[in-house]
């Protein structure tokens, strides 16, 4: 599993949208709070892969691209450990 | 928006995986529990769509195929509801 700490660090430019407490700020993007770890990292990895693609994937795969393997590992286990 | 009480007719199916409180029994699946109406449409959409591909999409493209658009607000109007 990640380190949720880790991922708090890294998680400053993901709460610009999907909010401090992982309530996101805009409707259609998803709440993260409590959501599932293993989830996380599939649908971070399937952004960077540019498998999920069309106008709402756009800003994620951007942000996708960015990340290590061990980022996504530790932004899934921050905001799964989100109660 | 979506018919909660009309969503929650057509989530036996999703119950398998997403768990009738909309917390996923496969830690690899989202919960759906309280998630975004609007974010919840525009996923199923994309899966229609064929835009979230990869071996974690193949079930829900299968899944979102036999959707009316209907059926999609009325899903995410079910989730969404779950407090």
């Amino acid at each position: 599993a990640g380190d949720a700490a880790a991922g708090k660090a890294k998680a400053a430019v993901c709460a610009a949208c999907h909010g401090a407490d992982g309530i996101a700020l805009i409707p259609g993007y998803p709440n993260l709070k409590g959501q599932n770890e293993q989830y996380l990292v599939s649908a971070l990895q399937a952004y960077k892969a540019g498998q999920r693609t069309g106008p709402n994937a756009m800003i994620m795969q951007g942000q996708a691209t960015g990340l290590s393997d061990a980022d996504m590992s530790n932004l899934a286990a921050y905001y799964a450990s989100m109660k």
